[in-house]
This record gives structure tokens, C-alpha cells and sequence, in this order.
């Protein structure tokens, strides 16, 4: 025991899985804005009422988190009964879009909370439970949706509010994964396998900021903390990854993430993306910053990543969901807007 | 490694450790009312400011975290550096108790959500991180405040609104434990070590109750699955526990859980145990149904569980902390309150 375990721990937060576990699938469910962006194409489905036939904007969300659950395992050709533990969360207080998504599927169920960064989180824990041997199959979801978020953090629609050039738009999707012991599943064939290699968990930084509508400034410090670490961990170098993938900096978190790295002398500029700043056409949606948002990097990944590194247009990439942990109580008490980030190693073999 | 997978996993949901992780020590700190009722002579700090010395409730619930974490350490001998990961949540909207309580511990840390069930998933995934070989202590944290649990649930507390003979009052205070890899570390001489020896994750339990007053009859469904689950995956029957123990039924979720258990020809009738009766003087206290809330169970466990256990008094515990999934929103948009229970299977050896 105490030999395996010093094989698994590498520096200080970091994971590398003796026996990879697989990604056996992806599914993301998009909302119409970003069917329209230059994503679009790539997505399982684009859901063009904003209200997915429900009452609630909640409601709506949860609706998303079930198209995707049910995707995913169609995709997976697999049965609800097939996956032992569900691992998922969404932005909602109480996570009310994650319980009232998934509680049909009747998988046993750990609810988890990182704000944004909650698909790294529960990627990097699903693949602890099943390279540990303490399940064969997990799935983790997340969700968002920008109206219920809007609501969540910030202003009623209906006010209209004007939004700075600094504010992300939320992403209305939902992105699940299915998690497997590499020994009971193989990847379609002609498709390379994606494995998770290793996972880098991160910490909670606070750098004092208090805007919620500059989020990217708020989660860049977090970015900045856990790809460090994990080079370190890891030690390799930037250009050991074909993508360093944030979940969503956008235009002003990337600017000061890259910042912040070239000060430590690391050069992420080249290998550089930023799900926030995929998901949306600069010039033709305006967004202002890019998109953020749980289901952000959740259907990104889950549409663009995946699909490049099963093509093998991408060997390896860090994906890093980034997430600003606030509520509108701590906001309007003033409080600051810490970031947390976590990292996962993708690969495809 | 297909070898393994099949001994730690066992029946439908539930989880058998190969080395069981080791609970090295608990802290416990309460607020004056839970100083006052039965168990108030057993916690470490009882604050007897429900302010902490802070201007909002939430950075007093933060305060009480803050104080859970230290003290602790403080009882394991250890700091904050040795500790890997935390794994920490809370009631309030986007764990901002959590959030703000653990930041300056500098420790990786995963946000986690399962309402007054959160401690049961904190420690079920700390020690899933210890056996797997992940890490070699990990802290499992949760906090609750009644003020801050009513501003966030219900009415503001100037209201002074009624509370129905349902209600349970949201305990004020924080517990966290140390689960360490048992290879490391030995008890104190004398004492008995503590041990995890498996977990059982739960589903997401609805029956179609809307009363968010009346949380024990809304969880009991859960608390009843769950333990169902248990003692079918671990081959067992009541009586192998010492007590099972749950978080926070109170009386009116107690007595449905007992009747929903016979119903199956399950007896848990004369040992079973609730933290939300223990906690508070049920004839001078004056609390209704109980005490509730994510410091509920855990300052129940620590202070109260841990040390009959260590003392002998009990060999081996179910303890199987229930969460009420609603929100303010949810709530107020009709919809259902479901519940969720997660088991820790506790022993002393």
C-alpha cells in the first residue's frame, strides 16, 4: 500500500493514474446562441427554445442536464443501471439544476460545487473512483444556463442591465462524459482512445478582487496556480501539451494568465485556449469577454476537445475548468471573488 | 487490477475498503444553544457569540470553519501542509461558508453539495482518496449556522414567523475530521483506533413531498434507501451495527424511517439513533422536531460518536448523514423536496 500510493501522489497536488481510466464518451447539449457560434456544428444538440418546453429557467437547465445524461449513455451504448456513481453540479444555489436533472436516473449520486471549474472537478473524481477500483463506470455533468444565471449572480433580464466589456456571457449547455476502467471498454474502431493520465487539484486564491462582472480577472490567479503546479508536479515543460485549455478566462483573464505564467518564466502563449473564447464568434455574437459558465468548458470539451485528440490532431492537452466562488449574499456583502481551478491530463493513445 | 476493482466494490452502490483509512482525530465547535443542550459538555469550543466576531452571519458560519480547521490540526498534531486535500461544503448558496472558512488553509480542496447529507460525502470521498492511494490525509469539513440556514431557506429571523411542530432548527456549528492512511499513523496509547470500513453513496430519493418545513419526512425516504442499500450490499442486518446512526430526521423523520424500514421486515427500532435528537434538550430546548443542518451531524460524530467508539462503549457505527435538496427557488417555484443519504460504515478496532 504505501509503495502504490507513492507511485499515484506526484508533488504536491497532483495525481498520475497507474491505469488510465477511459473516456468512453462525450454528449453536449447547446443552447441556441451557441449553436450559432463557431462551435456550433460540432454539438450532439442545439436546443433552440430557451425555455426546453419547461416553466423555469431552473427547470430548463435541469431539462438540458437530462438531454445530456441520456445522450451520453447513448452514445456510450450503455444503461443507467450500467454506471455505478453519477458525479455532477451546476451554478445554481443548492445545486437545485443538478438534483432536479438527474435524480431519474436513479444512479447513486455525489453532488459536487467549483463554480465553473465543477467539470474539471468532477472529471478529475470520477477518474479517482474508477482508477482506484471503486467503480467501473462514472458519469460527471455539469450545466449552465445564462438566464438562470443572470438571475442567480446578477440582475433580473427584464432590468436590461448594461454589461461591461469585462462580463462573460453564460453558456446555456449541458456536457457529460462517461468514465470507464480502460480494461472492460475499447474505443470505437479507427478512433484513438482518450484516457485521463492524470489529474491536478486545485487551490482556493483570492487576489483581493470584488467585480463580478470581471470574472476572467478573478479566475486567471487560480489558472495561474494550478497549471504551475501541475508543470511542477508533472515536471514537464508548456510544450508537453499540445493545449493548456482554460474553461472561461476570456479575452481579459487569458491576457492576464499569460501575463502572470511569463513571470515565472513559463510560456503558455502558443499552446494557449480558452473554452470562453471558442464557444462564441468575437465579432459577429458579441459577447464582450467570451463565454463562462459550468456547461462552457463541459461542452466544449466535450463537442471540440474530444473530437480533435480522437482524430489525433491532438496528442495530449491540460484541461483546466476555472471557477470564481461567489454567490450574490457574499457579493453584496462585499466580499471578495476568489477563483479555484482544476486540471485535468487528457490523452489520446 | 480487475481483481481489485471486485473486492472493494460490492453489491449496487456500495464500496469495501481494502486498508481501511484511518479517522485520527475530530474537532467540534458548537454554538451557545447546542452549548447548552446534552452533548454540550463534549465539544471542544462552544462559541458562545452566534457572531463569531463577525459582521454577517456567513463570515461568523466561515469563522466556525475556520476554527474547526485549526483545532483539528491541532488534535492530530499536524498542519495544514500535511493535509493533501480538504473536501468541504456547507448550506449556504455556492458554499460561500466553505469557500471563505478554508481559503487561507492553502490546502487543495473540492467543493462538495449534499445539503445536511455533505459530511457523509465528505468523509466517504476522503477516505476513497486515502485507500486509493491518493492521498495520505485528507480533511473532511462542514459547517451550518441557524441564522444564516433561515436567512437562507426561510424567513428573515426579524420576521420572528412561527415554526410548525415539523421544523427542526439548523444547528450552529462545524465539524472536520483527519482520515489518514492507517499505515502512517497510530492512535493515542490506550485508545482505540477509528476506522472506515465502507461507504454506501446514495440516490437521490423523491417521494413528492413541497414542505420545507417538515425536512425529517422529506429525507426519511433517503435515510430508508440508503440504509436498505447497506445492509443488502454488506450482507448484514441491523443489529451487526452498534447504532445506526442519521444526520438529522428528528422525531417526525425518525418514526417514518422506522416504519418505512418494517414495512421490509427491517427492525432498526432499538438501535437507531438520530444527531438531530441528540443534539438538543427535546423538554427544555424547545426545537420542535430537532436539530438539523451540516454541523448537525458532524459535531454529533465528533464530539459525541467518535468518543464511544474510542472508549469501547460502541464497536462499529452506520453513520448515514440525510440531505433536504431544495433551495429558496426551488421552493418557491413548487417544486418537490428530495432527499439524499450517504453511509459511512465506522468501526473501532
Amino acid at each position: 500500500m504505501a509503495e502504490q500510493n507513492s507511485t499515484k501522489m506526484v508533488g504536491k497536488q497532483s495525481i498520475v493514474f497507474a491505469n488510465p481510466p477511459m473516456i468512453l464518451a462525450g454528449s453536449s447539449i447547446a443552447g441556441k446562441k451557441e449553436g450559432e457560434g463557431p462551435l456550433g456544428h460540432l454539438f450532439d444538440t442545439v436546443q433552440e427554445d430557451p425555455m426546453v418546453g419547461k416553466k423555469t429557467w431552473e427547470e430548463a437547465e435541469s431539462e438540458l442536464m437530462k438531454e445530456a445524461a441520456t445522450k451520453v449513455l447513448e452514445k456510450a451504448g450503455l444503461k443507467n443501471s450500467d454506471i455505478r456513481y453519477l458525479i455532477g453540479g451546476d451554478l445554481l444555489g443548492q445545486l437545485i439544476a443538478t438534483s432536479f436533472g438527474v435524480a431519474d436516473l436513479n444512479i447513486p449520486t455525489l453532488g459536487i460545487y467549483g463554480a465553473c471549474s465543477t467539470m474539471g472537478e468532477a472529471m478529475l473524481l470520477a477518474s479517482i473512483l474508477v482508477d482506484g477500483g471503486f467503480a467501473d463506470r462514472v458519469m460527471a455533468i455539469t450545466s449552465s444556463h445564462f438566464a438562470g444565471a443572470e438571475k442567480q449572480f446578477r440582475f433580473p433580464l427584464d432590468y436590461g442591465n448594461q454589461r461591461p466589456f469585462s462580463a462573460t456571457w453564460t453558456v446555456t449547455g449541458s456536457g457529460a462524459v462517461i468514465i470507464v476502467n480502460p480494461d472492460l471498454h475499447k474505443p470505437n474502431p479507427g478512433e484513438k482512445a482518450i484516457v485521463v493520465k492524470g489529474v491536478t487539484v486545485g487551490r482556493i486564491v483570492d487576489y483581493g478582487l470584488k467585480d463580478s462582472m470581471n470574472m476572467g480577472a478573478c479566475m486567471a490567479p487560480a489558472a495561474f496556480e494550478t497549471i504551475s503546479a501541475n508543470l511542477e508536479d508533472m515536471n514537464v515543460s508548456p510544450d508537453y501539451y499540445d493545449r493548456i485549455i482554460t474553461g472561461d478566462l476570456g479575452y481579459v483573464g487569458k491576457k492576464i494568465l499569460i501575463d502572470l505564467l511569463k513571470e515565472k518564466n513559463i510560456d503558455i502563449s502558443n499552446n494557449h485556449m480558452d473554452c470562453g473564447i471558442e464557444i462564441f464568434d468575437k465579432d459577429k455574437q458579441d459577447t464582450h469577454a467570451g463565454g463562462s459558465g459550468c456547461g462552457c468548458s463541459a461542452i466544449t470539451f466535450t463537442a471540440y476537445v474530444m473530437k480533435q485528440l480522437r482524430e489525433g490532431a491532438w496528442k495530449r492537452v491540460l484541461f483546466v475548468p476555472t471557477g470564481a466562488l461567489l454567490s450574490q449574499v457574499s457579493f453584496n456583502e462585499g466580499k471578495t471573488v476568489p477563483g479555484i481551478a482544476h486540471a485535468v491530463v487528457v490523452e489520446a493513445v
